[in-house]
């Protein structure tokens, strides 16, 4: 179990380098096929929807994601997960001397397929700050 | 495993019902006591503080609440469960004309204590209509 969380905490800072790096292939790979993003005042987007906005935005004059993620619980329960977090995105467009930040919170549920940790379903309830 | 899934339709039943008919006892005794709501734009809300805000609240001139709630999923794993619906809610304010509708997607988390399901924790995404 303490190896589980670590497991799922290794995911998350490796989603928030590739986001910000814009390695949209490497997110792709943390997240299950049956994947559910959920978000206010928006319709539900899974792996399709996310994979083509995240290529959409990519190449050299893509928004840069700059995120830092306060994890607040993390519960095991066997071959699946829950985590709460607390997230502070800053998204800058480049040539732009403005920068976005959103900040709030995620609850997430996770689970391991053939013993790699991946994100499942996911609440995401940032607001502009 | 179908009776922990009828347990959690009937609590969420149960809960929609004490909302609209203002039962606050009710509703928070279908919470644990380490409940954790959470909300875009919002600081965390936890039983006391649900608590004190449905008491406040409450009276003859209390807001109305009517809500449909249409269960998406329900995953049962084992003393633990997580639940994803979509939620629409009415809010009237005694002799106000208005009505405000709120709507989206909620994430939560429900664990069985002594038995019975209650809610854990709960990602509320709804935005106004």
């Amino acid at each position: 179990m303490q190896n589980d969380e670590q497991e799922i905490r290794d995911l998350v800072s490796t989603w928030m380098a590739a986001t910000k790096a814009g390695e949209v292939e490497k997110v792709l790979s943390l997240m299950s096929d049956d994947v559910v993003f959920l978000m206010p005042g928006q319709p539900v987007m899974r792996k399709s929807g996310f994979a083509a906005a995240a290529r959409a935005q990519a190449g050299k004059d893509a928004p840069k994601f700059e995120g830092t993620s306060e994890i607040q619980e993390i519960k095991i329960l066997g071959d699946w997960a829950f985590m709460w977090t607390k997230l502070r995105v800053v998204v800058t467009v480049p040539g732009s001397p403005h920068s976005m930040t959103r900040a709030g919170h995620t609850l997430s549920i996770l689970k391991k397929e053939n013993g790699k940790w991946m994100l499942a379903r996911d609440a995401n309830m940032l607001a502009s700050v």
